[in-house]
């Protein structure tokens, strides 16, 4: 038992949900009723309707839901009553029917990626878990209206193929703990695991392979009936899949989803597939245009319960990429977006960033309607606040009303999240919103600006390494010289651009056209290119980084003036000194990296170390 | 047991020395009856005379020495006559009395920079090895001369700190088992271990302290009465030391040398120390200048069986760096100077790189009789050959050599090695011999030429990074821009050249008398400096990589045309791929960072890539 009970942003819901509330009306009515109890409110009435699924109606003082919508109603009420607003009184739904987080934990009890501590379900190569924080999870996800738990690692390390397998009935009893939460469990699988029973391939096209498949899945939801599917990173940094046996992708996910089918699972195919031991040398390849290369000419080929999940950049959840090709390509291809919570190249929990404004840009670019889900990578763990950062919650909280209405106003997400974690006076709220609001902007400029990705320190992804990945093997290159740096994506480029529909592609393929954030992205320009605003790129590169540490700086003060309840308070002022040094860090090495290259003065006269 | 009874450069040796051979007279008696019957040669006499102590003499057929050096007189003999020549006549002595391996083992079995296995004796937190081995490693040691194993790492990790205490009786069964081959034990010590002993502090002037060291040191010359005494690495990467008490390093090192003086035992105490935490911003911080101003103001205050032990350069074992200032400022200090043939920096036995070439031209700089020890890294570990690659076995030979006659001829020592090793034929000898003579020439010239450092891979220290430590905490920088690359170290730069006698000084502080193998280490130049041949210092630099890469290609040719037996010639042949692939990204991330800079063409239009 963890010794603070940390509550995120439902602080008010101060009573843990008892284990014999196995349902969600259950759980909805025991929290309704405690919930108003630590609110002083009269308790309202609780209405099934299972016509309405996971929608809910509020009126007339009742609340009307279907089997998991009156969980979502009791909380959207709760959280109304408390934020001191009122629910909305039409019928509200969920814009997408799979909203999903994806855990990288592995059975070890470490999460790859994972910066709030171990994992909150495995340690030693086994399940092993608190009970009473697991349920405190499942209220946090039901409470944003979240519905899938994928529970280990796309990288299926020992002992998480067992999952399906010897250790199915915890996997069962994990799936009872958080049923009553409206939360369905998925797991990641390993595509070669027939041959570790003998079947002697794993060539999808094997019927060995199909029937082990089979009675796997028929095992698994004899033992889970409300199992949601499979997750599978196939033929990825190493990963087994279907091109050892010559088959495509295609072949590879229907064999599965077959397997699946007949149980109302759904396949869950990552598009994550790229050369990772790419040459440097190799100019002619670029790791951007990898995924829509591989599963474009697979359109139409995919069976209908199989989703493929495409991260929102064709790189890796770079701070800024243009949205993946691959999401237009796909017409005929159920698709979700991947997103990540865990801020694996945006500061490590440590620096804040709130992800909101940059999914809610997404939206302008992609018709939500071309996905049917949405998936984020977790962003929690066992430390007591769930997420290190006690602001990370924010992600968290923001993906449930993401994934609810992808139009949502960020500035409303985020300020509903920080009302209902700290109830600050109005002005300090106001404070908090707008740091969040900021969070990305800031760290943007001050790590890589203007499209310019893969900055980072390779392996750690944290800290600034301007060169570090130049001349490795992963097809992350910037090509900064003496006179240029970026990569021409252009028509008369690389070619990049022309995977776009053609209203992005006139967007992108010229420098004037392109906007300044993605300039370098698409484009390699000289050191001395004048922007529309009449800076040269070294000016713009070098004034960006210092205006984003100066920005960092500003939160640090503005921090301070919040009077926020401890241990939050301290630990993100803690983790505000961190940030403050690492954008520092960045300001110094970016910009003494250009300056060592261009041999360009600051024209302000700043301070750029030789 | 290991599978092949692998014998390095004493093939003829055949038959393992027997555990009853119980003192270095016994072990020679036994090795020259054994050797001379796989030779088929007469049995010389051994005479022992306790007064020739490590020499010995050969002459009339008869092998006269000291304890030990019946032992090395016995191996002379049998060397001599496996190579077909006759051993010297005169009376034969080391010429430095200690003859140091420092074993960077650990006692979880791991072994820093290792590169040849795990470790020989530790495994799991303890001692655990192979008797037969050991004993073969004795022979290997003895025969050529070397006599003091310091059997853990100067990090002292758990469960090392150990061996002076709970095991002690180990330890003393495992000088039991080297002591007969003439080699006596030394370990590494934890500086701050009276902490962990109650005694409340670990400053060097406090009588507890002090006593602890004492009562420790009876102790453990109580269980091995010839223990050689303790290595300290304090003060350095962390490491516990002196300064904590705001006490200098000699009144660190003179406590403990008092402790186990009364022994005979000697205190070893690395000058090492340097700020590993630099602000990469602080050009005024020169690690090169960090252990003299260390140690030159304490010459004259270390008691006399306190020995001093500075590594080669004043950086860190590069692949060429001027002989370490502090070598030549401690005339009143007993000095040892370091060597690594743990090939950390140097191809870490995957690349070739004999070292002796490099050892004789430290004499050059610095008569051998400023020292009074040396020590070398180990590059030993469980693998079947001992030394990973094995033609990595030439640096322990050729450091027993180097140790017993600094003097000698490098391309003799080689030749050596590699008659003993293989008795191939003549012209196969000599190509042998020559691919160890130019091995360093060939690593340096497709590595960091010029007295460039540490443009290795940060952490792994092997490929190519030629910005790997431009923004780290190491104190290692190049600092190259658009026009020029290297640190001004003059006397009107950063003063490191005022650390040495005038007439080096004079030989380093301009750009055209410092030779061209240090240009960078001394200067900071442009790129289009000219260098004496008339080329600029670009071009210089990629011809070198050009050269240094078609080098390593030429030693490929010259591999195969050897008849090396099994499975050294695979095992070579297999590490000879990886080293030309090594060689090939070397080249081409070197010239292309510097084209990328510079904006330089070669002359010579050579590929160089964008």
């Amino acid at each position: 038992m963890s010794k603070t009970i940390r509550r995120a942003w439902l602080p008010f819901l101060n009573v843990d949900v008892p284990r014999d509330c196995d349902t969600p009306e259950k759980v909805a009515a025991f929290e309704l009723k405690a919930g108003c109890a630590a609110l002083k409110l009269p308790v309202p009435a609780l209405k099934l309707d299972p016509a309405l699924g996971e929608g809910y109606a509020i009126s007339g003082g009742a609340i009307t839901g279907g089997d998991t919508g009156v969980l979502y109603g009791a909380y959207a009420w709760l959280m109304a009553a408390a934020a001191g607003e009122r629910a909305p009184e039409s019928l509200q739904k969920p814009y997408w029917p799979l909203r999903m987080i994806n855990c990288w934990d592995n059975a070890d009890g470490s999460i790859e990626r994972g910066y709030a501590g171990r994992s909150l379900w495995f340690e030693g190569g086994d399940f092993c878990y608190d009970e009473g924080r697991l349920r405190q999870l499942g209220r946090m996800l039901a409470s944003v209206g979240l519905n899938v738990l994928c529970v280990n690692n796309v990288n299926v390390k020992a002992e998480a193929e067992l999952l399906i397998e010897d250790y199915l009935p915890k996997l069962a009893k994990l799936a009872d703990l958080f049923r009553p939460f409206g939360v369905r469990l998925m797991t990641s699988i390993d595509f070669s695991r027939p041959l570790a029973h003998g079947v002697g391939t794993a060539d999808p096209l094997d019927p060995g392979v199909q029937r082990w498949w089979r009675e796997r899945a028929d095992a698994i939801w004899r033992a889970v009936p409300d199992f949601a599917g499979f997750l599978v990173k196939a033929d990825s940094e190493h990963r087994p899949g279907p091109f050892t046996y010559g088959r495509t992708h295609a072949e590879g996910a229907n064999m599965l989803a077959r397997a699946v089918a007949p149980h109302g699972g759904v396949l869950v195919w990552r598009a994550f597939v790229y050369n990772c031991m790419q040459d440097w040398r190799d100019a002619a390849t670029d790791r951007p245009k990898a995924a829509f290369d591989t599963y474009a000419p697979l359109d139409g080929q995919f069976d209908d319960n199989v989703i493929l999940q495409v991260k929102y950049g064709p790189y890796d959840f770079q701070v800024r990429e243009p949205i993946s090709p691959t999401l237009y390509a796909m017409k005929r291809t159920r698709l979700a977006m991947e997103l990540q919570l865990a801020q694996e190249y945006t500061g490590q929990q440590i620096d804040l960033f709130a992800m909101n404004p940059m999914w809610r840009e997404f939206t302008e670019d992609l018709p939500p309607e071309a996905l049917c889900a949405v998936a984020a990578v977790s962003n929690l763990g066992r430390d007591d606040n769930f997420t290190g950062h006690p602001f990370a919650a924010a992600n968290l909280y923001g993906f449930g009303r993401y994934a609810w209405d992808p139009f949502a106003s960020p500035e409303a997400v985020l300020r509903g999240w920080a009302r209902l974690s700290y109830h600050l006076p109005a002005a300090q709220e106001s404070t908090l919103t707008d740091m969040l609001m900021n969070s990305r902007a800031v760290y943007e400029k001050y790590t890589a600006s203007l499209g310019l990705c893969w900055m980072v320190r390779p392996e750690t992804h944290y800290g600034p390494s301007p060169s570090g990945y130049e001349f490795d093997v992963w097809g992350t290159y910037h090509r900064a010289s003496r006179d240029a740096v970026g990569i021409d994506r252009t028509a008369s480029g690389n070619g990049y651009v022309l995977q776009y529909p053609e209203d992005m592609r006139a967007r992108y393929d010229t420098p004037e056209a392109c906007p300044d954030n993605l300039k370098l992205f698409f484009h390699r320009l000289r050191y001395d290119y004048v922007m529309a605003d009449g800076r040269t790129l070294i000016q713009r590169l070098y004034d960006d980084h210092f205006e984003g540490c100066a920005g960092a700086e500003a939160m640090g003060e503005a921090l301070k003036t919040l009077d926020l309840p401890e241990p939050d308070k301290s630990e993100a002022a803690e983790r505000m000194e961190r940030q403050i040094k690492n954008a520092r860090e960045w300001r110094d090495v970016v910009n003494t990296f250009f300056h060592r290259l261009s041999g360009a003065d600051d024209a302000r006269g700043r301070k750029i170390y030789e």
